[in-house]
C-alpha cells in the first residue's frame, strides 16, 4: 500500500537540494536585469513539476514575466479540485552589504535554509509540488483533482496573472483555492490566516526649481521639494497613525465584538515580536490593540525617498527632484480604487502651487476575508493538527496576497491560507530564511490536507 | 611709464589658458577620492602665484586640505594691506547626467566659460592674481601690500582655515580683506555685497526597526523612520517659510527703515529671476519682500534625503534608516551656536520615543554686515565705475562666507566683497559657468581697486 508521508520522510535530502537548486536562481521581478533569471526559474519549477508527475505542464509568456500552469486531474468527478498558487519571483535582495552570506548562495544555518526568496514564496510553494510528487510518485494518484498556477510577478504588482485569470476561468476552475505564502505563529503553532489586507502603491515625484539651485542664493525665495513632501508626508497620517486623507475610513468594517475576540486571544509574543522588529518600542493606533493594528486595520508608510545630494559630506542644494514610494495597507470593505482616487485627489489638494506634483499609481488590491467553517478550511486545520500536533490558530496577516481576492472576484473561490513560514523569516529584509524542520513538515501538513479535502468534500 | 590695464588687455587670451587649466582639476573638497586633486590645485595655484611675482609662496599642510599663500609687502608703511581670500575646492559635480558637457573640460559657449568651479570660485579668486601680475610684471611695483590666503576647504566646511587664522594672526595681519565669491546684479549692473548670511549645517540620522521589515507584517505595529522624518520636516518650518524652531528668531535684528528703502531699490528683474529659478512660482515669507526673502531673512532648507527602497519599482519595506542633510542660512546677530544648540534641543523634543535619532552638526557662521563708509568700499565702487561705467549697487547675498566673520573676529578686518559673477552662473549646480568678458573687467577691477584704495587710505 502506498503512503505518501513516507515517501516524503525519505526524500527530505533530495528536496532540500532541490530547493537550493530554485534559490541559486536570482529571480528578482521588480529588477529588469533579472529578466532573464525570471524566466530560468519558471522554466525550472515546469520542468520539476513534470518529474513530480503533473500533466500539461506549460510555462505561459506573457508580457511581462512567465507564468507556471500544471495540473492532475484524474480523482474522478466526484472529488474536488483545488487550485494551488504561489510565486516563484522574489523581492531585491538590497542592501546587500547587510547579508552574512550571499543572498542567492543557500545556506542551512541552525536549522534554517538561508536565501533570498527561502520563505517568500519558493520554499512554501514547493512544498506542495513535493506532497503532489509523493502521492504521484508513490502510488500514482491523488485523492484531489490538483491545479497549480505559480506566477513571477507577485514582487512587481502581478499585472500578467491579473489579466491572465478572467481569460483563462475555465483552465483555473477549481472548487477551492490552496496558498501558502504566509507564517504561523511560531515554531510548533500552526496557524491559518482568514483575512488579508489590500493595498495600493504609489510613486510621488516633486519637482521645485527646473535645476538644484544654491540654497544661500535662492532659499527664501523659492519653495524647497524636499520640505514639500515633508509637509505632504506629514498630512498624509498623524504621528498617532491615523490616516488624514478625506473619507478613508468612510468603508471600513468595523472589527466585531466577536473578531475582537478571538483577536485577542492570538498568542502573540509582543516581546519577542519587538525583539524581532529591532525598535524602540511599538507604535500605532491608540484605540486598537496590537494584533488588531498589524491585521484588520488600514495602514499607510513611505518605502523609500531619494532626492537632492546624498553624497558624502554636504552640499547646499535648494533641489529641484524628489521622488518617494508611498504605499496604503487596506482592510475589507476598502475599495482599492476608491482609496486610489482620493489619495490622489487629497495630494493634489494638498501639494503647493510653488512645485509641480507627478503622481503613479501601480496597481493595487483589496483586502480579503475567508468563511471558516468552509470545508477545505476544516481539512487545513485537521492537516495541521495531525503534523503539528496542535490545532491551529485563526489569525488575520498585514500583508497583502492579491491574488485571492481576483480568485474571488473571476473565479468565485475562497482561498485557504494555509502558512509554512515564521515570523523571523526576515522576508523582504537582509538574511531571510526558511525553518527547515517546518519544510519538512510542510510537505506532510499538504499531503493530510489533500487526504483530509478529498474525504470531507467527496 | 606702466600700465597694468594695457598689461591685462594684452594677457587675456593667456589668462583665459591659465584658468582653464586650473578648472580642468577636480577638487572636490567634500568627495575623498578627490583629495589628491585638491593637492593638485594648490601646487598649481602657487605656483602660479610666484610665476605672477608674489613672494613667501607657501602650501601650508592641514588635517584637510591644505592652505596657499603668497605676499608682497613692499608699497611701503604708509600704504595699506590687503588680504585677498578666496578658495580653489569646488562644490561636487553631480549630478553628472545633468552637464550638457563634462564638468571638468572647460569649454567656452556665447561668451560664457562652463566648467565646475568657473565662477565658485576658482574664476574669481584668478583675477586677482591676474591684476597683481599686471602690476608686478609691468612696473615691478604694487600701490598697496598684498597678502593672499586662497583655502581648499569653502565647500567643505573650511575648519583647516578655522583652525589656521587665530594662529596665524600676524601671518594675515591687514587693514582690509578683499573677496571675489559673489555676483553683481547682471553683466553690466556692478554690486558690492555688504551683507552676508551665516549658516549651520547639520546630518540627521533617523532609525526605526532594526532591519528593513515587511510593511505588511509590521505595518500599524512599528513606526516608520520616513514617516517620522516628514512630521519632522513639517515642523521645522511652516508652509510660509516661518521657521517653526523655539527662539529661533529671538536674535534676529530687524531691518531698519532705512535699509528696507535701499533694498526695496535693488533692481532685481523678477521674472528673469524665477525664469533662472525654473520654478513654477516665487515662494516665502509673505511679510517680506523678495529682495529680503533672499539676503536679510533667515531660511531653513532640506538638502538631500535618502532611506528606504529607493530602486526602480517598488519594494513594500517598513524601512530600518533615513539620512537627510538640513541647513540654515543665519542673520545678524543670530549665533550659529547657539541657533544649533536650540535646533539640537527642539529635534530632540519633537523625535518620538518610537525611533532613535542621531543630530551630527557640520560647522557654521555667524552672518556678517561690512560698513559701507570705509575707504576700501569706497575705492571698491571708484573701482567699478571706472570699469563698467555704472555705480555698483549694494546690496545683502543670501549665502554663507564663513571666513568673513572669522576675519572680523580673529583679525579685526572689514571685508569688502567684490564680485564679479553673475546670479545665473548655476554655482551649486549642473554646468555651472563664468561670463568671460566679466573675468578681463574683473581684473581690471582688482587693479582699480588697488590703485584707488592705495590714494584713499595712505
Amino acid at each position: 500500500m502506498s503512503d505518501p508521508i513516507q515517501y516524503a520522510k525519505h526524500h527530505e535530502e533530495a528536496h532540500l537540494l532541490e530547493l537550493v537548486e530554485f534559490l541559486r536562481i536570482p529571480s528578482v521581478s521588480t529588477q529588469p536585469e533579472h529578466k532573464s533569471d525570471v524566466a530560468d526559474a519558471a522554466r525550472w519549477l515546469a520542468q520539476k513539476m513534470e518529474a513530480a508527475g503533473l500533466e500539461h505542464v506549460e510555462v505561459f509568456a506573457t508580457s511581462g514575466h512567465p507564468l507556471v500552469y500544471g495540473d492532475w486531474l484524474h480523482a474522478g468527478v466526484n472529488y474536488p479540485t483545488v487550485l494551488i498558487y504561489g510565486h516563484y519571483d522574489v523581492q531585491p535582495a538590497e542592501p546587500f552589504d547587510l547579508w552574512q552570506t550571499p543572498p542567492f548562495d543557500p545556506i542551512v544555518r541552525d536549522d534554517y535554509l538561508v536565501a533570498r526568496g527561502s520563505s517568500d514564496d519558493k520554499g512554501q510553494v514547493y512544498i506542495h509540488i513535493k506532497a503532489v510528487e509523493a502521492y504521484l510518485q508513490d502510488g500514482g494518484k491523488l485523492p484531489v483533482n490538483v491545479k497549480f498556477i505559480i506566477e513571477g510577478e507577485e514582487e512587481s504588482g502581478g499585472a500578467s496573472l491579473q489579466a491572465f485569470i478572467p481569460e483563462n476561468k475555465a483552465l483555473l476552475a477549481a472548487d477551492v483555492a490552496l496558498v501558502s505564502d504566509t507564517a504561523i505563529v511560531n515554531k510548533d503553532q500552526p496557524a491559518i490566516v482568514y483575512g488579508l489586507r489590500g493595498n495600493i502603491y504609489t510613486f510621488l515625484d516633486i519637482t521645485g526649481p527646473g535645476r538644484d539651485l544654491h540654497s544661500g542664493s535662492f532659499g527664501g525665495g523659492i519653495d524647497n521639494p524636499l520640505n514639500v513632501l515633508g509637509h505632504i508626508i506629514a498630512k498624509l497620517k498623524d504621528e498617532n497613525g491615523k490616516i488624514l486623507i478625506p473619507g478613508f475610513y468612510d468603508k471600513v468594517r468595523p472589527l466585531s465584538e466577536e473578531e475582537r475576540e478571538i483577536l485577542a486571544h492570538f498568542p502573540l509574543d509582543e516581546e519577542g515580536w519587538l525583539r524581532e522588529a529591532g525598535a524602540p518600542q511599538a507604535w500605532g493606533e491608540p484605540d486598537y490593540t496590537l494584533v488588531e493594528r498589524l491585521g484588520a486595520r488600514p495602514t499607510l508608510d513611505v518605502h523609500g525617498i531619494i532626492g537632492g545630494y546624498t553624497g558624502p559630506g554636504g552640499k547646499t542644494v535648494l533641489p529641484s527632484h524628489v521622488h518617494a514610494k508611498i504605499s496604503m495597507r487596506l482592510v475589507p470593505d476598502q475599495d482599492p480604487e476608491e482609496i486610489a482616487r482620493l489619495y490622489r485627489d487629497y495630494i493634489y489638494e494638498i501639494a503647493p502651487p510653488t512645485v509641480t506634483v507627478e503622481l503613479r499609481m501601480r496597481g493595487g488590491a483589496p483586502a480579503s476575508i475567508t468563511d471558516f467553517n468552509i470545508p477545505a478550511m476544516k481539512a487545513a486545520a485537521a492537516a495541521y493538527a495531525q503534523v503539528f500536533g496542535r490545532e491551529p490558530v485563526f489569525m488575520r496577516e498585514g500583508g497583502s496576497i492579491p491574488v485571492v481576492s481576483q480568485f474571488q472576484q473571476f473565479l468565485g473561490l475562497e482561498t485557504v491560507l494555509m502558512g509554512f513560514g515564521l515570523p523571523d523569516d526576515k522576508i523582504h529584509a537582509p538574511n531571510e530564511q526558511f525553518y527547515l524542520p517546518n519544510f519538512y513538515r510542510g510537505i506532510q501538513t499538504s499531503i493530510r490536507f489533500l487526504a483530509e479535502y478529498g474525504e470531507l468534500d467527496s
